[in-house]
């Protein structure tokens, strides 16, 4: 039997079960954001990683190295807002063909760096080893979040209400008009340059970390029609979304009206997205709603609702009628 | 410029001190087995990160899948050992072509469950991916150690006595058998297993730790003619190395009888050898090796001494009189 046949989750549900008899006390491994670990006894260490290969995760050709390096480092940090927790130190391993020029990887270590030093992230470590022909990235990130606080995939409540942080769709279709060669506009570049290099949501998920009202969290990244069913596994509950409430920036709807593209396709399941998709208690959501659009520019935004009916599964409305979304989140492993 | 110039250590300077501005009290970053942050009370945490790439570190034809998740896990481990610490957690990364067969990989991960349990060792996240042709493995261990106890490269005192846990240069042998297609016969067989299976030293690792009279510790994992480098480097001190004290195991001198190989060769600068290399103060030796050697089958050995003279330098000895050896360590990035 091959991987493509069981694909990614079914891989790790092969192995997952286990090695959980090894997991002590406080400890919580496979299946969210994060890991969670003791560290003191105020707060708890939570640790990320995340793998990007060339060809599979970038084209060297379609992102600058110094891009590729904020990149790498932003998809782990988003991990972390995920949790609602503070990064602390990373880990870079890096595999390169012995011919890669050195003034390529300076700047890809430049950026790598820049986004350390935005959020005080020292580079503690790693591992650099040659590679036979394809760049390979490896980032670790660890992080501590106070005791019994980070917020789990786990904890969405029947009556929450489904926000995100931001508009969604707009690394999708960057990617889209990179691999198609569509030449950006004004207005489009910036779906180029979030795809390339998109901005962890770090004092969004802090923020909302400290709030009580928010129940479960995780960042977008395979796109929220496979995201949103992790917490609805994780929790036991289901979900009706309103397609209307999702939230499309100006750069998307402009794309649309010029190419034509699948709008609701790249929002629902295009991945890459890093915004934030949590649950908020259905009493404090007003006033959560109303705070954190005081502190951030990007507003929050309520996309629908945990429900009690169909565990594990979404229903898509549109205007009121359910609409049938077949296209799932990107699936490593297919072919 | 290529990489290949400048060779692995070369590019880590070249990013290594803009980063350590961000470093923060009680943390040590690149340059030693493990990076060193602080945990609680008590302990620091150290973290090591280890990334294997097919056909530049394993071939696939020459390792089982069982041996190779043991391997993934042990080398990380030995980086552990080398600091005379204690593991917590594991987080593995993968990167497998889509035409990898299931069953396969369930091996790789019954070879890294059975060392994990082995050191009680859990396995708390990681990353899972597609890759466009090799297996990519990278994983990250956290571990333990008392507050200021961590055995570091830079250390070594004057007058110490250079040490190593095991024979040299088995792994290396393993891996030429494996490369020129050598029949192992009973003796040699051994030589292939260390280099596929090797035995990290978690408990020699600790009691070690435990030493006083021990200095500088470190894993031998690029040969000791490269390793024991950056001790000296890093100690601002030399060393003198008796080559007639270099321990060899049987099956090593075996096949040198029967294939006329160049045993020194792999025994300074083959390596893989997970074994630790560490220097003990002069006064405290004879006791420390008393000690080792009534808890450990394999015994302790001393190859030389720290000198004063020649800080970064290895003066190799043989039987009393100088000995030029020229091959340095294994460098990556070098075509």
């Amino acid at each position: 039997m091959k991987l493509s046949e069981i694909g990614e989750f079914g891989f790790i549900d092969r192995f997952s079960g286990k090695f959980s008899a090894l997991n002590k006390n406080e400890e919580y491994g496979i299946g969210d954001d994060c890991a969670i670990m003791p560290l003191d006894d105020q707060y708890n260490q939570i640790v990320t990683t995340d793998l990007l290969i060339e060809d599979i995760h970038f084209l060297r050709s379609a992102i600058t190295p110094f891009d590729l390096g904020y990149k790498a480092l932003a998809v782990n940090l988003s991990d972390i807002a995920a949790m609602g927790g503070t990064p602390s130190a990373s880990f870079l391993s890096i595999a390169l063909p012995a011919d890669t020029e050195v003034e390529y990887m300076d700047q890809v270590m430049e950026g790598y760096r820049s986004l350390s030093e935005k959020y005080r992230v020292p580079l503690l470590g790693g591992d650099t080893t040659k590679s036979p022909d394809k760049i390979v990235i490896n980032v670790c990130v660890t992080g501590k979040v106070l005791k019994g606080k980070a917020k789990l995939r786990s904890s969405a409540m029947t009556g929450d209400y489904i926000c995100v942080s931001g508009p969604l769709g707009d690394s999708a279709a960057g990617l889209n008009m990179l691999l198609n060669n569509i030449n950006p506009d004004n207005q489009t570049k910036n779906l180029i340059s979030w795809h390339n290099r998109p901005e962890p949501a770090i004092t969004e998920g802090l923020w909302l970390g400290r709030q009580e009202g928010v129940n479960a969290m995780m960042d977008i990244s395979d796109g929220i029609a496979s995201d949103l069913k992790h917490i609805l596994t994780r929790s036991g509950k289901g979900a009706v979304i309103h397609l209307e409430n999702i939230p499309l920036s100006e750069a998307l709807r402009a794309t649309s009206r010029n190419n034509t593209i699948d709008v609701l396709k790249f929002a629902l399941s295009g991945g890459e997205d890093y915004r934030l998709l949590f649950t908020v208690q259905s009493q404090d959501f007003e006033k959560i709603k109303k705070d954190y659009n005081k502190h951030f520019q990007t507003p929050l935004t309520c996309i629908g609702k945990i429900t009690e009916e169909n565990p594990g599964e979404i229903m898509w409305m549109q205007e009121n009628r359910p609409f049938v979304f077949q296209k799932g989140g990107f699936n490593h492993f297919s072919q």
